[in-house]
């Protein structure tokens, strides 16, 4: 899985029938020590995750894999709120 | 997903009979501030996606689960037209 | 899917059983201007491509979709040839 | 597989259901030298590494594939730890 | 698939029981004139590949499809061992 920040919304009326009802967050990727870095991808919400959250999230078939997504033109879901992050004995993030 | 600008049109007579019939759109990868990236995919159209328009595609397995490419040898779909698009707050994109 | 030349051959005579009688193909990836990149990927030929032909490739499961790689250890097929290719309403390429 | 060195834990605890009781481990990736990346993974443990072990680690719908994450929402896994690790007749790492 | 060279062994005395009895190899990824790159990737080895040899590997799930690998928790796969490979009308490798 990688790691992200929720950082943004995206609304589209025109969409393939499968995802209709479907939450689109924008997440940005972040780094090991928890900074943001220049990649993104929009994600499929199967958690109820809120702006500014750190999340992890799963890509291509295992994107499929959540009762939310199974069979859908998915390929990023996201799967857990993290609620703490540690790296080398240092806490990188807590929630 | 990823986000895409429609800037192209691809025609192959050749191709595999699987793919009979589909519409192939060249689609510029577009980064977290809607500016144009060197990366573009070539995508087949499920939702009627229009030359300049900001798209979503998936990729991988992930691209075969639309009524369209269900079993092709398809590994990029365009399932959803942006109509906004919202980063920390701000509107990055509005169609 | 993306776009490349078909700049090369490979012979391989030792190899997975289930691989046998495929053409392998040197496809080098171009560009969205039409030029060279330095990437290149190592394809099945599902199409009949011929050398300095621009070719259409689906990778990974995808690349398994072709009634000729079915269920083979295969992640890249050429499934398309390609005749035109047009980007921001300039012809990038004409076969 | 990728090599990576077990480098932190991670708590989720609003996370989907099928993820329970898993154990998330923070990789680093490491190059064919040994040496750490700028890359890393959050990937489910099924060979209980510890901290600063070197692992093997299998993604995408392979990581599906052990008992622990089969139908999981699940795209890294810790298949191995690594015990000794040769490059062009030299020891890079041993346990 | 991509071309790599046989480069190293790696020895995995604790993993995951469906990957027991396999040879994992270490492959170092190289560029389309034949030159080493940074890259490299761990392959269980399908067809008795030797130190310093030329290959084709496949990734994903397509690296799952030979006898040997059929639903193992593993993402790439030694599928060939390449005989000559010809870019652009030369012979950039012979066995």
């Amino acid at each position: 899985m990688q790691l992200g920040r929720v950082t943004g919304t995206l609304v589209s009326s025109r969409k393939e029938p499968l995802m209709e009802g479907m939450k689109f967050l924008v997440v940005r990727q972040i780094d090991a020590d928890g900074g943001d870095t220049a990649s993104y991808v929009v994600a499929v919400d199967a958690v109820g995750a809120g702006i500014g959250e750190v999340v992890m999230y799963a890509s291509g078939s295992s994107a499929r894999q959540t009762q939310l997504t199974k069979d859908k033109p998915c390929d990023a879901v996201i799967m857990g709120i993290v609620d703490t992050w540690e790296v080398d004995g240092e806490t990188v993030f807590v929630k």
